[in-house]
């Protein structure tokens, strides 16, 4: 359990979006900010059947965020909370998920038009995954303090910024 | 975008599934398995406010799946799809999601009971976030291939097993 796991960058992600502050902090917030997923030459074989899917996950790389720490105060509150229940960028596996509206597929350029993005411009992509309302959606799950949110915020302030 | 991005596992998840074959393929698909999540200790402080939520998602590390194919056949078809169309472990990035159902926290002994596990016992954990239905549920959203999937499996088989 203590040999390094290792990534690497399967494309970037281009968003209207140069910082933290005035990012929306998810993609059913966010005004619906278009932006591309850029995949790289070597996954773009992968893309063929994704039109189909209304939206899609994307996996990515904080790579702005600043290091781990266990409790933060997220932007929907006032005060400190443990980080594994928000979604704060500060986590010990900066690793970001948002499903976003799938707009278009260009299998050859590799390029995907998306909307509601929540993500810095220039973030490194992980993976795609197709968003499965039979897997993912639990539209009345019980959403601990979130459901009794003391912020209505919507946009992201600098706090998370490295 | 080429220097490699390394991730440490903060747990284990612990499931009575030894092998793919037979293991379900999505936690709504799941007979209720019930298991647990073992988070290391520098971790544990980050799990204060997650036992509010109903669900949590797990993002965890496919130690026993395939190299990356382009194209792979799904559990639900008979035909050849693009990787990134499906859920299956032979990604680049060989990162799952699972929303569980979280039944309770043990913040000292960082043990996480929850049901509808769909990965294999001895899975390492990269991450935990809480299910938030603003963010995460859209339950009308069009499926592509899988909603005229061929088959209704789900169990897994051996296909995508290293």
């Amino acid at each position: 359990m203590d040999a390094p796991l290792t990534l690497a960058a399967i494309g970037v992600i281009r968003s209207p979006f140069r910082q933290q502050e005035g990012t929306p902090i998810c993609p059913a917030a966010a005004e619906p900010a278009d932006g591309t997923v850029e995949v790289l030459p070597p996954y773009r074989g992968a893309l063929q059947d994704l039109a189909g899917f209304e939206r899609i996950w994307l996996l990515y790389w904080f790579d702005r965020a600043r290091p781990f720490s266990p409790l933060v105060v997220p932007y929907r509150d006032t005060i400190k909370r443990g980080l594994f229940a928000t979604r704060a960028p500060a986590r010990p596996n900066p690793i970001g998920i948002s499903a976003v509206r799938l707009v278009s597929v260009n299998l050859e350029r590799g390029e995907l038009e998306v909307q509601g993005l929540d993500v810095l411009d220039g973030t490194p992509l992980l993976d795609l995954k197709p968003y499965i309302p039979e897997f993912d959606a639990f539209p009345l799950s019980r959403a601990g303090w979130m459901d009794e949110a003391r912020l209505g915020t919507h946009l992201a302030d600098g706090r998370f910024e490295r």
